[in-house]
């Protein structure tokens, strides 16, 4: 045991992730700092006050009230942000307090920022006030999206701080980004395919590639899964794909808006999983499918049709830009993501290229060949109000906003690596990643004794000679 | 381990699990015909159609598009189709990814088939088109639920392709039955008691009987759970028992029908779970209770009070119902399944002939003496138009729905089971049963190693000597 | 094996945890009962009987019926309850069986009972009926999130046989707190800080004190967790995080008081996750966090919401609860954990103390503050009404109803203590504590044997010596 020990003393030299002061005075500092801003800014909209009875028109029913309108998507996308993401990410061994339970924090953390940064540039009043609502909520944690699929490609590389970090220039960056999508070019991006996606995964992309590690296969023994890490990731895989369609038509016009948005995601979705199943199949020898596939693979639709999902593009439409990202989605797990790593010098722990990057260039690439190719006889003299500009025109400019989503996420990605590179962060040596040691008191695995003991009654019933010895003080 | 070596060449020799080539042409063919027949067929509905904001009446506010009435409880019965019957068929030691995952596969591929079924049969307008909206995706989903029963009986002993097969004969039985049932009977089955959960349980287990595997104890060793994947399992008992009350109020009429037929599912599964504990607890020595009935038999109640849920059952008739039921299926589990296989030669891997066919048949009896029970004071002259026919005669109609549904089920399962014993579908030997190492790239357990270093350096730091000796072949 | 061998049998000959007849009697007999009792009482209510098409004004939309406004809130605190609750419980090693199948069992029975006890009280119509509807069945479910929570305190000391009659007790003693609380003090509790969370945290502990284990540490081997039980019990944290908000907002006004109870307990959340991960890390070595304190003290902030969740409390307001909260919550597993179990012979196994009770009497404080600092400026006419009386008055009914609260805990608590002292119960010794092999067929750990066998050839396959020695000291 000599050898362990003077390597485990070696570890605990080299590394540095003692987060003792850094995480508390983070947390406690931005909290208070929002505490603040909050008093200053941040107030009920008309649609949640106390007031509203009053202000209410009397011909509208309580109903009417938005809440009702968005109340069951935003549960929805709620679940998406902290079981969805946070669960996909539990797939590693020894990396799963880590994925679930620092997604957890940034979420909590970004999203207050979120209310902040998305109420300065578009719920700001006369007043100077920020009117909030379950709009505002909805949109704080598609904010938080975008970090989230950051931290996707960062996996069990980076502390807790840095992932505050991370977030903090994440949602900002994201809130200005949306704010000249949205605002400025007038595009249409209701499921975020460019905004979040896009955005996010680049991000994250261009944040590993500044902080890439030349020795991490020196934790090549923690990169992979156990048969319960990916079952527990597929909870997260099945209430992302689930709720997708949720999150697609959250923010979308009331009405048929919603009702369209949600059946084009339905759709996509579920074309997304046969070809990913038929690529994964096809790849492997006897054809036995890769879970890594399964868990993510199956999700390119939804993040594909998410600019497209409140346009007329067609069951058939949506089933064949499902079809085609659950290929190519697949085909980058296998073939791009080694790529990515050997050439590039991008590591990606959950392949966030394959499922956010690539399907959110898509998606904005399909939303601006159906706003292009939108018509007044398929829209209806009202319906196709939903584009500010003629078609052709709305096309270029959905265009346009993917090239802001890439600008955004790559050079925001850079700088922001940039900034993680300093020697303070508190982030783990080469041979500690993906080891929840660093960062979380982990328990004993005190169950390999009964383990151990359960096998020999059981080797003992069947009469067969092995022989597990247990001695209490000798031999 | 000259005898596992020789023991694991033998496997390989005997099986031909390898469905590279069939898994991924039929994902693809089948794909692609959806993308072609949804191009010809399917449109959007007048509620998700962009023209909505022209067609609307002027007086109808847009919370009234039937998207509003329907889409949480779409979102719940999505849950239970993919997390609720994903996790509980989690339950086997080394089977959880076949459970959930191709619980998955074959779930999204038969929404899309079932669109298409039950569109021409319900939803085809004047001019050839079937209109899709949340309604139809409602029924999608309930449309596989019987597909998804049906592999309950065959867990582990099938190969995805054959399940592809069994889920597209079985949404086009399904959707036969559903017109046949609903549109010439006439029969209420708002919760699918008869259409869902007999049709499906019978199928499944017409099958089973047709591929009939005598020496299936070979693979015995992997029959059983471990404690973890009984946890896993939980989460699909719970999340179907707490989504059931939506499964049964889905398509049920707007406003009071919807509201009577949550209560009524809610109170007959909380019925149910007092007297499947009881019985189990009662079967067994010192009173322990049995995991199989916990996960399985609490949720009789709510396929029992399927076709009487959006009836007037009255509160204390669905506790009833419930407390029939927890019985009924908990004594399947211990007596009936048993006595299925050894001379029924049925092998029922989940028991969903204890809990989908036995309530599934009290459902149908539930609904049809409630019909013929029905009168206009307990309805109102509004009320009981809900029925096409006068009580008595509605009693009977429900009652030749049930023959309808178990005709179709058995009838169907000998006909799919007849083509799925053709040996070209790559199914596993007897002794690869229940095993994922069949079609599944399973992740080596090194998590053995750090258990026994862990367990060692415990001991040390206790100053307890032990000594743990693993031999292979000596001693 | 001799030591082991003899342990198992001096376990068999103290405890005596036989509850094959008592488990299964009380079932039945109370499920029988609850039949009669709804049979005599319960009725639907006019939104969901038949007749509600003809007696429901015809200027009213159906989606006007309460089923609409309330069912998405319902859904989601039916999820807290036996996917929240249950999962929360399972952190224990061995005891994750008795963890979400008795919260299981005993929510079950005790809705069934809520709805008589609370129906009796508050929905008794002049024809001695109770009328149920969606909100009689999230008051119910709320009624067994009090005895819910007392069971955290006596997770792994209890039987079932004690639950069940903790649940009947806890839910009369509910109803009856509730009433004089809502009904005749006219205080304000919609998410139920001091009805809910006091009185179930108090209730629980009053109990733990009476049922005190001086020799509890002989079990002290079972009371930690595992990897695996850690990342099963963040599914029960996230589930109860997510839809807290749904918790607070489910039964409060139509419109603007849902919306603006689901915003200030979204904040209050937020809030907390900051502080708790900052205290946890401050107080380890390295910063390290702990996932007992991730687990628990993050939802502290929704406890604390709960009265004041309608209010005009501000964002602000929310997040300053949250904050304190958090730090509050965590402080109390590092100090007062132990220092209850020391000093005051209160053993808490999940910290309700800190979950629960601090936070909730904080709650109703904060309640009272708020109320008694309305204003017509703030609130409108109109929304001011939302108090029965004026501002301070109604402050202090507010601070009368959290003494309300206390007493019916502490005070019930040691009553139904008393009674759960009687030796007829079936409860554990104190060895055996924690332990699901006590009530429940726990499957053999057959998994070590692929585990070491695989350990095994993954050691040969690397041309590794085999023999694995763990010696302590010697040889």
């Amino acid at each position: 045991m000599g050898a362990a020990q003077s390597f485990r003393a070696m570890c605990d030299r080299e590394k540095n992730t003692n987060i003792r002061v850094s995480l508390p005075a983070v947390c406690i500092v931005w909290q208070i700092s929002m505490i603040i801003l909050f008093g200053i800014f941040v107030r009920y909209d008309k649609e949640s006050d106390a007031h509203w009875i009053e202000t209410n028109p009397k011909n509208m029913s309580k109903i009417e009230n938005d809440f009702y309108f968005r109340y069951p998507s935003f549960q929805d996308v709620h679940v998406m942000i902290f079981v969805g993401f946070g669960f996909l990410m539990t797939f590693l061994k020894r990396y799963s307090f880590g994925g679930v339970g620092f997604n957890f924090l940034i979420a909590a953390f970004g999203l207050q920022w979120a209310l902040l940064m998305q109420g300065w540039f578009h719920h700001l009043g006369d007043d100077g006030k920020i009117s909030i609502n379950v709009y505002s909520m909805i949109n704080a944690d598609f904010c938080v999206a975008g970090c989230l699929i950051a931290y996707g490609a960062l996996l069990g590389k980076v502390s807790p701080v840095q992932l505050m970090v991370l977030t903090l220039f994440g949602v900002t960056l994201f809130a200005v980004e949306e704010y000249i999508i949205l605002n400025l070019i007038y595009a249409k991006d209701a499921g975020g395919s460019m905004v979040i996606h896009t955005f996010g995964a680049y991000y994250g992309l261009a944040i590993s590639w500044m902080l890439y590690r030349p020795n991490l296969d020196q934790s090549s023994r923690l990169q992979g899964s156990v048969y319960h890490s990916d079952v527990f990731a597929m909870i997260g895989t099945l209430f992302l794909w689930m709720f997708w369609p949720s999150f697609n038509s959250a923010i979308t016009e009331h009405g048929d808006g919603q009702h369209r948005a949600a059946i084009n995601t339905y759709l996509s979705l579920a074309s997304t999983v046969l070809t990913a199943v038929a690529v994964s199949s096809v790849y492997q020898k006897h054809g036995k499918l890769d879970m890594v596939h399964i868990q993510n693979a199956t999700l390119a639709g939804g993040v594909a049709v998410g600019t497209a999902a409140e346009f007329m593009l067609m069951p058939y439409g949506s089933l064949i830009v499902g079809f085609c990202c659950g290929i190519l989605s697949t085909l980058g797990y296998i073939y791009i993501t080694p790529f990515l790593e050997k050439y590039l010098k991008i590591q990606d722990t959950c392949g966030i290229h394959n499922l956010h990057a690539m399907p959110g260039v898509i998606g904005g690439i399909v939303g601006a060949i159906t706003a292009a190719a939108a018509s007044e006889s398929v829209y209806g003299t009202e319906g196709i109000k939903l584009f500010k500009f003629p078609p052709a025109q709305q096309g270029g400019h959905q265009a346009g906003a993917l090239c802001v989503a890439l600008c955004f996420g790559i050079g925001g990605g850079i700088l922001v690596g940039a900034i993680l590179r300093l020697p303070i962060w508190g982030d783990p040596a080469d041979d500690n990643c993906f080891d929840d040691e660093s960062y979380w008191e982990v328990p004993e695995e005190e169950e390999s004794i009964p383990a151990v003991m359960q096998y020999n009654n059981h080797m003992r019933n069947k009469d067969v000679c092995v022989s597990v010895l247990f001695m209490g003080q000798q031999i």
